[in-house]
């Protein structure tokens, strides 16, 4: 199902796909607006909406009532339940367009993606002058609640929502992370396993070696591995739901012996090991505890071995969107890879390579977001409308965010300074 | 001829070197140190200079005088003409010593290369604790004079001492950047071609399209790009002699209506472009420039294009050794990647690979290091005794801070933001 072929009626969303009654708008028990000064009033609100993003290909309109924006143009329609949600929206766009589009008073007319993409990209546009003032402010703004409880608390506010949930549309390898396409056209699973082997690859594992790993998710990459590289795996999360899983898992492989889950913070890592890996963790680790990172990695490995971190980044330094950063992903922040150096700087730790996936997280998250809709009547039963709709905006804005180059996907390989022990090309990559 | 299988006295080295008699020190003729309370002295003074340097696996001695060191685990012995040189040294040793050997005030028995290569991982061990001190020291001390004039000033001194000097040890291509090397046994020619193709293959470039080329040296890059990859080339330099010989050489090559060199800096770059690229010119752009000097590849290439900078940089910041600064390379600055990001960020450049390559620059240095040693003669024809030695020790210094660590090579390879026309993966570089 397309992301956008929806209804707003939360009665409507419950009847099977096939059966569904034509979209009913939850404001159409509203009373309409009167097409008179109010109306003019509200078509100015909508224009200066319009112009505060920047005028994306989109129509705007208040139900029953004014309409502005892009005309013929547009890629889609967004409506507003009544003037009260528009004003709200017009105070705070990044915050309040999340919240009502999650309660049902705002509704989309097209693709929902596409929607997202365009504001994407004009506010690209109206935001280039801006900038340097933005990042001043975002310096002052960000985040940075990610000590050892605060991260603790963030973690279970997001990961710890069931696993059942997840299992519907993560596909098989439960990898909630960008994957690998070696082509666009690969599937969901086979590039997921793909990504993992590219990581496997680009730590150049040996069987007999020992891996430690920060921030493991459901265990898939260091069952991975264990199973497909022979080594030994220490894989840290504090997700309790997560580890669970996890153990479970490598229970039921019979490699309980090979992998070692433990919850706990990846600061609290002790011990030496061969390569450092920490796939889709760094988001959430804060600014401020960059260098405390590249310590732990750094003590990890001594004066040998390799690592890799994976990680949604910028282009340059800029706050997460507010309304994700609220309501789905609290704490949470994607660096540039200026703010990553403090990583690696302090510890004279050698970046050898970075590779950006950008494009791999956009079909990722077309994926995983066509499994959800997929799979919408089932999270309603688990949860409710407000959940399914505010969960579909942060999977189709996060494949807009991708598709536009507002959000980046890096993998850094990085060795000790002083280490020689370092690939002489990057041709055992690409060649089997 | 082996680096440092060498003799200090300008006699000597003027003979050819099968009939080259053994070592002569020009310090011979300086009276010997009393084997008194002086020799004492300088014992405790080569002790001091020992452990100011992180205790390497060197012997330090004063002629005909006190010794100190590694014993019998040295690489290398170092010897002080008398105890003036010896204080000058011990005052600064990252200056003097460079001075001191280039005047012939310090011989060396042994590696030169090992010898540095020592010198360069104990300063690191010693280093360490310093570290954030001298990163505050560096903040202050960067050489920041890479102004227009500042610029033509800098590259002159180094650019324009002569080509005829440069040929001799270049190889054939007269390329003066970090080769790429597909196997560690390739020879300086097959690698400086090797890493052309590696450049074009990362900028994707295809016929008929154009190139901008900040920093051209004898302009080889641009001849290959026009001459193997049927694009049209401008490329920039602000060395007289180097332009010169690069326009001789495309009329030769009969591609003069296909590239075309310019004698002005990369700030006065105008025009619109597929491709920006730049090989080894960010090392003299000096770092308040940075944002400049992606102000001006972000022009270049609108909202479409690639762009590709290769430079020598760091794992974290640092001053350039204070003797290359001084009497090679004035002006230059090898930035660490979270200082490079300042060229990017500002423009919404995304970074889309980067490849480390600092053996292969190693394996470059040493190939050059050998042609140099082989050309000494003429070298000496062409300047002096004192030139000599300090080349010789700028290319084995070189050759030791890629070897250890101290310096890496980075290729960056980048996009306007909103660029969807990026490779999916990385594989086209390493098939055919």
């Amino acid at each position: 199902m397309n992301a956008c072929e929806q209804s707003l009626a939360p009665e409507a969303q419950r009847a099977p796909a096939a059966t569904r009654p034509p979209p009913v708008p939850a404001a159409a028990d509203l009373p309409p607006q009167a097409l008179t000064h109010g109306s003019a009033f509200d078509r100015w609100l909508l224009m200066k909406l319009d112009a505060a993003l920047g005028s994306p290909q989109v129509d705007f309109a208040v139900r029953n009532g004014a309409h502005a924006g892009a005309g013929g143009d547009s890629v889609a329609r967004v409506t507003f339940a009544d003037r009260a949600t528009l004003l709200s929206v017009l105070a705070d766009p990044a915050m309040h367009f999340g919240d009502a589009y999650s309660d049902g008073r705002v509704s989309i007319d097209g693709d929902l993606v596409s929607l997202l993409e365009s504001v994407y990209r004009a506010g690209r546009r109206a935001g280039r002058r801006a900038s340097l003032l933005q990042r001043a402010i975002t310096a002052f703004r960000r985040p940075h609640i990610n000590t050892l409880s605060g991260s603790r608390d963030n973690i279970h506010h997001h990961y710890d929502i069931g696993n059942e949930f997840y299992a519907l549309w993560l596909g098989s390898t439960m990898a909630y992370t960008c994957a690998y396409y070696p082509t666009p056209s690969a599937s969901l699973d086979a590039a997921q396993v793909a990504k993992m082997d590219h990581v496997c690859r680009k730590l150049r594992l040996k069987a007999g070696e020992s891996v430690v790993e920060a921030g493991c998710g459901w265990g898939t990459l260091a069952l991975h591995m264990a199973r497909h590289y022979g080594v030994k795996v220490r894989a840290f999360n504090i997700s309790h739901e997560q580890i669970e899983f996890a153990r479970a898992r490598v229970a039921r492989a019979g490699l309980a012996g090979r992998v070692e889950y433990i919850e706990d913070d990846y600061r609290n890592i002790s011990g030496h090991y061969d390569a450092f890996v920490s796939v889709g963790m760094l988001e959430h680790v804060g600014l401020r505890n960059y260098p405390t990172l590249g310590q732990v990695a750094q003590r990890c490995l001594g004066g040998g071995g390799r690592g890799l971190i994976h990680s949604i980044g910028r282009n340059y330094p800029a706050r997460l969107q507010p309304w994700i950063e609220k309501r789905i992903f609290p704490g949470a922040y994607p660096p540039s890879l200026g703010e990553m150096a403090r990583i690696f700087e302090p510890w004279d730790l050698s970046i050898l390579d970075i590779e950006n996936l950008r494009l791999h997280y956009a079909q990722t998250l077309r994926h995983w977001l066509e499994l959800y809709e997929g799979a919408s009547e089932r999270v309603r039963g688990m949860f409710d409308e407000k959940f399914v709709r505010m969960w579909r905006l942060y999977l189709a804005g996060s494949v807009a965010a991708f598709t536009t180059g507002t959000l980046q996907l890096f993998q850094v390989v990085f060795a000790p300074g002083a280490s020689n022990d370092i690939p002489w090309t990057r041709a055992h990559l690409y060649t089997r």
